[in-house]
């Protein structure tokens, strides 16, 4: 243990992060009562059930097509929120900047943060800034934490997954990782990729509403595949999907032929994964699709019954099957 | 504008900070309702009074005499908390950390943070970790954002603040500055000085309990000089303190005689200031002094309806009386 050091991919969201996780972290913070540290902590304060979530931003570059570092540390938090089946009230900003930042780039960041929050009705209440030495940090980073409540009967858990329940995504996936990297590459597509970076409270508010959820998740860093499999650990469950039915924007799935990558590992950053009661298909997909940023969902797989618990297994469109596996390495550092 | 670029001193506590708030920060995240963005934000849940407060952390070195990151994370966003008069409830915590870093140190770093956190009876509830390349961070920065909840009755504010009300410090000031300088020097005392790093919610409720409380602060960046020269501004009041008044350990006095500094400028991390109803002295006093943390309190200076508003007048031992300035460069960067 002694000589071991945090590589990048312990950032990456793959392996390795769930592996520090579990074997670092997690056993130092575990609660002496049993509770699991989640990505969004439930609490109760009062009568009120209290939800709150933290997310650092560090990604690479700052201004991308489609946002900014200010925008994704704004949705970023709302939507843990969200997907923890939370209202957001209020986010907090924590701002480690470089000395020798210019100050318009900072002042267009922090207006970009507040506009997206103030969009999607979430106040920003408290904030803090360090400045650092010229580098000991690559421009700026951005804690948002996020506090939200949760109604009365809200109870989103993998656990109550069964066989049967359908996998559904909001829209094609992928997009904000694509757009990260073919700026970084400097690859030009016909039509330029936009970052996905969106708030998904309003979205789902209204799929909530439809009943049905039994669990969402925004598929950021490690994208719908490592989501699909954290599910399937988390529930015990197989999950199959169908490539085919994955919606992927053509200039995605161009850029991922052209640089060897998967589309199911990019991080999204306006997209949620859903796991539904398939008796109320026809209800959450009305609810999603009705929703601007819900318009291209797709049912993409079911959960199963199969002995192999806790594995997510592709059909690709020859039908042949394939096990997913978890992502080894650093595939793209500071993605978000 | 355009060519303006962030400081070093941006980050110091001091004159330039408050300018970056004050022009930048504040009038981008004020809000329409003309409530203040204060450090400690309020906010209604419910029929609960919470409080919310976030702060970074990027101490250099990580490990000093009397603490470590981890500790400081923990005890700084307590600290904030529990002067806003909340009683401090969990924490999230978000981890920059450098690739490289040694997974023993980092390890020991959350093992500290948890440690000071349960010791004060708060929970560590959620979290989040990134990865940046290395060169691109300076070990670990660590993010905590604290929720707490504040009991009804409670108001502290400085615009409560009159003519007559008693300045009062808990204890020695300057230590936790003076720690950090002199081992960056690698200046030897022959007594060690050693940070007072310290989750003040245990004393803040004796205090609170014992009535009189106009106003607290933890006087960590720019010191006792810059709390007090805020809380003059914000109430409007003049500030007059006695230098012989303010408790300072000799190895301090003589640390800052030889490297040229004031220990009231000097950063603490586990003292309060205190403006209090003159009434009240003998209750507060007592409730400090059964504390371990506020045995070396004393009463350092009155408020006065001179007609300096807003400043802050030092009498030193010959009874010369001057203005306690604004810190105006990068004292110290990175002292917390």
């Amino acid at each position: 243990m002694t000589a071991e050091k945090i590589l990048l991919a312990h950032g990456s969201g793959g392996k390795l992060t769930q592996q520090l996780i579990e074997n670092i972290i997690y056993p130092i913070f575990k609660h002496n009562d049993g509770h699991d540290l989640l990505d969004a902590a439930l609490m109760c304060i009062g009568s009120s059930r209290v939800a709150l979530t933290t997310d650092s931003f560090v990604i690479s570059p700052i201004f991308f097509p489609g946002g900014d570092i200010g925008k994704l540390a704004a949705c970023g938090t709302i939507n843990d929120l969200a997907v923890s089946g939370a209202k957001p009230l209020a986010l907090t900003v924590g701002l480690i900047v470089e000395e020798g930042f210019p100050l318009q780039d900072f002042k267009k960041i922090l207006v970009s943060l507040k506009a997206t929050a103030e969009a999607a009705g979430v106040s920003v209440v408290t904030g803090d800034t360090k400045v650092v030495e010229k580098g000991n940090a690559d421009k700026i980073y951005i804690n948002t934490t996020g506090i939200g409540t949760v109604d009365d009967g809200i109870n989103l858990n993998p656990k109550n997954i069964t066989p049967g329940d359908l996998i559904v995504v909001s829209g094609p996936v992928g997009d904000h990782g694509m757009a990260i990297i073919s700026q970084r590459e400097g690859i030009a597509f016909q039509s330029p990729i936009i970052s996905d970076c969106a708030a998904l409270n309003g979205l789902t508010e209204g799929v909530l509403a439809s009943g049905g959820i039994l669990c969402m998740r925004d598929p950021t860093r490690g994208g719908v595949a490592t989501t699909l499999l954290e599910l399937a650990e988390q529930s015990q469950m197989m999950f199959e999907i169908k490539e085919d039915n994955i919606p992927v924007r053509p200039a995605v799935t161009a850029g991922c032929d052209m640089l060897g990558l998967d589309p199911l590992y990019l991080a999204n950053e306006g997209k949620l994964v859903l796991i539904i009661k398939p008796h109320k298909e026809r209800e959450v997909l009305t609810a999603l699709s009705s929703h601007p940023l819900g318009k291209g969902c797709e049912i993409i797989g079911q959960v199963t019954a199969e002995d192999k618990k806790g594995r997510v297994l592709l059909e690709n469109s020859l039908g042949v099957k394939r096990l997913v596996s978890k992502l080894e390495g650093p595939m793209l550092p500071r993605i978000c």
